[in-house]
C-alpha cells in the first residue's frame, strides 16, 4: 500500500511559490463559507515519525483563519481523563459546527503503538479499528467532514530525516527520544499502520496517504486535500443533497450489530407491566430502610473500588421521576453523586453532536451520575415531536448502544429506568397537582399536550426498550402506579447492579 | 462569638411539621421567581464536624426545584485542578445566573484546616481571608446572592453527636476517621474559625451562625435563611434598586489596593511610543532566528520545570496581532501551546461572571495559552461602546489586577502586549487590505466604525495601561508601525519574561 507514497515526488520552489497564494486564497474563502454551515471539519494528522507532521499543523494554522480553528495535540493523559472512558478526551476535543478541528495525534495513535510494541494482538487491534470506524461514521452521519492524513516516509527517508534534524543545531530539539526507538520498529510500524488504515478507510472518512519526504510537496498536497474536502461539501450543500449520499462505499463494519428490524406489534412491552403491584406502608418502610442502607454501603464500596455508575430516569409525565431520584440520593453521600437534569441544550451543546452533552457529565472513578431524562430524548420526544428526522432517530438506537457499550466497557455500571404508569393514573395525578400549592409548578400546558400523544409515545417507548435493552445496559420498566412499589423496585435494582459489579 | 450558637435551641416535632409546608411552598415560589432573574445564589455549607452539614445539603436538594440547583462537594483535587491556580476549581463550580449553587466545603475549608494543623500562621490565614473577601465582593458586585452558613456544635454536643452516629449501625458510616482527629483539635478549630468568620463577614456576603445540635432547628433555620436571602433580593429587584446599595457595611479589605484615581491627562502613554523604530530586513532575519530558537528552547525548559505562561494580545485594528501571534507560535511546539481567540461569548459564558470564560482556558503546568484579545475587552470595547456601565468597567481594573495577581502567584508567567500603530498607518493598512484578495476578509465595516472612535479608545487604552501594569503582569506597548520591529520586540519580551521565571 505504501509503495504509492515512495515515488520521490517533489515540488520546486518556483512551482510552490506560484501555487501557494492561490491555494491560500481558496482555503480562506472555503473556510469562511464553512462558518455559515453546520458542518464541523475534523482533520487528523498522523503518520511516520519525522514526517513533518508538526510543521503541517503549523501551516494549517497559518493558512486558515485562526478564529475558526481548534488544534488539539493528544499526548499525555490527565488523571481526569484516565478516570473516564477512553474516548472522553476525544469528545472534549471535537470541533463545533462551522469550525475546523486539527487533531495532532488521535484515536488511532494508542492502538497502533500498542500493537507495534506487542502489547495487544491483531484481533484486539481489529476490534479497536472497528470501533473507530463506527465512531467516525456516527460523526459523519451527523454532518462532519473528515480529512484523515497519513504522512509516509520510506525507511531510508526516515533515517535521513531524523539524522538531518539531529545534526542541525536549530532543529535537533525536534527529535524526541522515542523517535529513534520507533525507527528500530519501522517494519512492524508499517505493517500495523497498513492494517489499521485498510480497516478504517471508508467512503465517509477516507484516508489520504501523503508522501512526506519533500516539505513543499507534503504541505501543498495536504493543503489541497483539505481544500478539496471542504469545497466538495460546500458544493453538495449548495445542491442541497443529504450528506448520507457521500458514502456509497462504506464497508461492512464487523463490530456494529446489523440494524435490527423495526418493531411492528400491536401489544407492546408496556402492556405486559403489571401495574397492580403495590406495597403496604409497613412493607414499604421496612424495604426502604433495607435498600437505602444497602445502597449507602454499596456506593461507598464502589468509591473504594473506583467503580463508577450512571443511573438514568425516563418516564411518563407525573410518573414520579423526581421523587424516585430523591429516594435514591437520600441514601448516597453528597460527595459521591451528581444529578444532571436534562432540559434544552445550551448553544455550546447545540453546536456539537447530540451525545456530547452527556459525555461531558460522565462520572469519575467511584462516583455516580444520575441523569434526570437523558440521551433517550432523541428517540422519544425528538421522534414524536418531529424534532429529529426519521433517519436520525432510527440511527440513534445503534449510536446509543455503542455509547453505552463504551460506558460498560470502561467499568461504569449503567442502570436505566422507565417509570411506567397507566393513562388513568396520569390523569388523576395531573388533577392532584393542579390542586396542591407546592406541586402546582410541576404541571404545565406541555404535560397536557404530551398526554394527547400517548399512543405515539407508547410506540416510541416500545421501540426504545426493544432496541436498546442490552446485557450490559438493560432497561428496567418500573410499575409506577404505586409510588411505594416503584421506589423500592428502583432502589433494589440499583443495588443489584452495583452488587454484581463489586 | 460562638456562645450565641450554644443556647440549646430546639424545635418540637409538631412545630416543625406545622412550619415545614409553608417554608417549602415559599422556597419553591422564590426559587421559581429567581429563574427569571440574572441572579446566581451561592450557598456555602460549612461548620463543625458532625453538625449535620451533609443532611442540610440533602434537605436543600429536596426542598428546591432540582432543575435549578447545582451541588458541588469540594473534596479531593484532581491533577487537572492541582496544576492550575487554586481557585480554578471554584470557578468551575460557580452557579449560572438564575440558579442556586450549593457548595459543600468551599474556599474556606483548606486555609482553616491548614491553620488548625499549624501548617500556616495567622498572618497567612488573614491574607487568605482577605482574598476570599475580595473574591466574594467581586461576585456580589456582579449580582450574586451569598448565603454563608456556619453550623456550630459545642464541644460536648460534638462528642455526643459523633458517639451517637458511631453506635447506631445505620449511621456509623457517616463518621469519617478524620472526624475524631478534628475533635481533638476542637478548641483550636473554634479559635481559627472565629478569626476566619470575623474577617469575611461583610454586608454583601454575611455569615449566619446556626446552632446545629437539634436536627429540626438547624434544618428549618437554614431553610429560612436561604428563603430570606432570595426574597430580599427579589423585592429589591422589584423596587429596581441597584444591588450595590446592599453593602453599606463592607469592611475595608486590606489586601485590595485602594482604587487608583482616574487618569486625567491630555498627553497619554501612547504619545510617548516612538513609532519610527524599525529594523532592516537583514537585522530582522538575524533577530528572528535568534529569538525564535531561544523561545523554542525556553518553552521546552518551561515544560520541564512545569512553568505555565499566558500571553495576551490587544491592539488597534490592523496593528498586526494575528501575524505577530503566528511568529510566536511558529517557534513553539504545537503540543505546548493553545490559542484562544476571544469573540462573542457563548450563552454558557454569558451566564457567568465575565472572567469565567478566561479561567476555563488557563494553561496546565508547563503549557502556554495565547489569548487573541482578552479580558481587557471589558475596559476597551465594552467601555467605549457602552456595553459595560461606568461602574462596571471602573471596577474591572481592580478585578483584573486581582485575577492576574492570582495567575502570577500560582507561577504563571504573564505577558501582555498592546500593539500600537499611528492613525495614518492604520488607514494605509485598511486600504491595502481592501486590495489584496486573501486579506480582504480581515477588513469589515466594524473596523471603519471603530476607527471613528480613535480618541475614545486612546483614552481607554491609557487608563488601562496606567491601572493594570503591575510588577508581576506588566504591559508591553509595542511600536508597531514597522511590523518587523514589532515582532522582534514581542518575541524578545516573551523570552525575557520566561527567562526571568526559569
Amino acid at each position: 500500500m505504501f509503495e504509492a507514497a515512495e515515488l520521490g515526488q517533489k515540488i520546486t520552489k518556483a512551482q510552490y511559490e506560484a501555487e501557494l497564494p492561490k491555494l491560500r486564497a481558496a482555503l480562506l474563502k472555503a473556510h469562511f463559507a464553512l462558518k455559515d454551515t453546520k458542518v464541523p471539519v475534523i482533520v487528523i494528522v498522523s503518520g511516520t515519525d519525522g514526517a513533518g507532521k508538526g510543521e503541517v499543523v503549523h501551516r494549517f494554522n497559518e493558512w486558515l483563519d485562526p478564529r475558526g480553528v481548534d488544534t488539539h495535540a493528544f499526548w499525555q493523559t490527565s488523571d481526569e481523563e484516565r478516570e473516564r472512558p477512553r474516548y472522553w478526551r476525544f469528545w472534549r476535543a471535537l470541533p463545533a459546527r462551522g469550525r475546523v478541528g486539527i487533531l495532532f495525534g488521535s484515536w488511532y495513535t494508542e492502538p497502533i503503538i500498542r500493537r507495534v510494541y506487542g502489547e495487544i494482538k491483531n484481533s484486539k487491534l481489529d476490534t479497536e479499528m472497528d470501533r473507530i470506524a463506527s465512531f467516525e461514521k456516527m460523526l459523519a452521519d451527523d454532518g462532519a467532514v473528515f480529512v484523515k492524513l497519513w504522512f509516509h516516509l520510506s525507511k531510508k527517508a526516515q533515517r535521513r530525516q531524523l539524522k538531518d534534524l539531529e545534526s542541525n543545531p536549530k532543529t535537533h530539539w525536534r527529535v524526541l527520544p522515542t523517535d529513534w526507538k520507533h525507527f528500530k520498529l519501522f517494519d512492524k510500524f508499517t505493517e500495523v499502520s497498513e492494517r489499521a488504515i485498510r480497516r478504517t478507510d471508508t467512503g465517509q472518512a477516507p484516508w489520504h496517504l501523503v508522501e512526506a519526504a519533500d516539505r513543499r510537496y507534503r504541505e501543498l498536497t495536504a493543503g489541497k486535500i483539505l481544500l478539496q474536502a471542504i469545497e466538495d461539501r460546500l458544493q453538495q450543500l449548495a445542491r442541497n443533497q443529504p450528506t448520507a449520499s457521500t458514502s456509497p462505499s462504506v464497508p461492512a463494519i464487523k463490530s456494529a450489530p446489523a440494524p435490527r428490524p423495526r418493531v411492528h406489534a400491536s401489544t407492546t412491552i408496556l402492556d405486559h407491566v403489571d401495574l397492580t403491584q403495590h406495597l403496604s406502608d409497613k412493607e414499604y418502610a421496612a424495604q426502604m430502610e433495607k435498600y437505602q442502607s444497602r445502597l449507602s454501603r454499596l456506593t461507598w464500596a464502589a468509591w473504594e473500588k473506583k467503580v463508577a455508575s450512571v443511573a438514568l430516569f425516563e418516564g411518563w409525565d407525573a410518573a414520579g421521576k423526581g421523587s424516585a431520584i430523591r429516594r435514591v440520593t437520600a441514601a448516597v453521600d453528597p460527595r459521591l453523586y451528581r444529578i444532571i437534569p436534562i432540559a434544552a441544550p445550551t448553544d455550546e451543546e447545540r453546536a456539537r453532536q447530540y451525545l456530547w452533552r452527556f459525555w461531558r457529565h460522565l462520572p469519575r472513578a467511584g462516583m455516580t451520575t444520575i441523569f434526570d431524562r437523558s440521551w433517550y430524548g432523541r428517540v422519544l420526544v425528538e421522534r414524536v415531536e418531529g424534532f429529529a428526522r426519521e433517519d436520525e432517530w432510527q440511527r440513534a438506537f445503534l449510536e446509543i448502544n455503542e455509547f453505552e457499550e463504551q460506558l460498560a466497557e470502561s467499568g461504569i455500571v449503567v442502570s436505566k429506568f422507565w417509570l411506567h404508569i397507566g393513562k388513568d393514573e396520569q390523569l388523576r395525578r395531573f388533577k392532584e397537582r393542579e390542586e396542591i400549592t407546592f406541586k402546582r409548578y410541576k404541571i404545565t400546558d406541555e404535560d397536557w399536550r404530551n398526554r394527547k400523544q400517548w399512543d405515539a409515545y407508547k410506540a416510541a417507548i416500545n421501540d426504545m426498550v426493544a432496541h436498546t435493552s442490552t446485557v450490559s445496559a438493560p432497561w428496567t420498566v418500573v410499575a409506577g402506579n404505586d409510588k411505594k412499589f416503584a421506589r423500592v423496585q428502583i432502589l433494589k435494582t440499583f443495588c443489584k447492579h452495583l452488587e454484581a459489579a463489586l
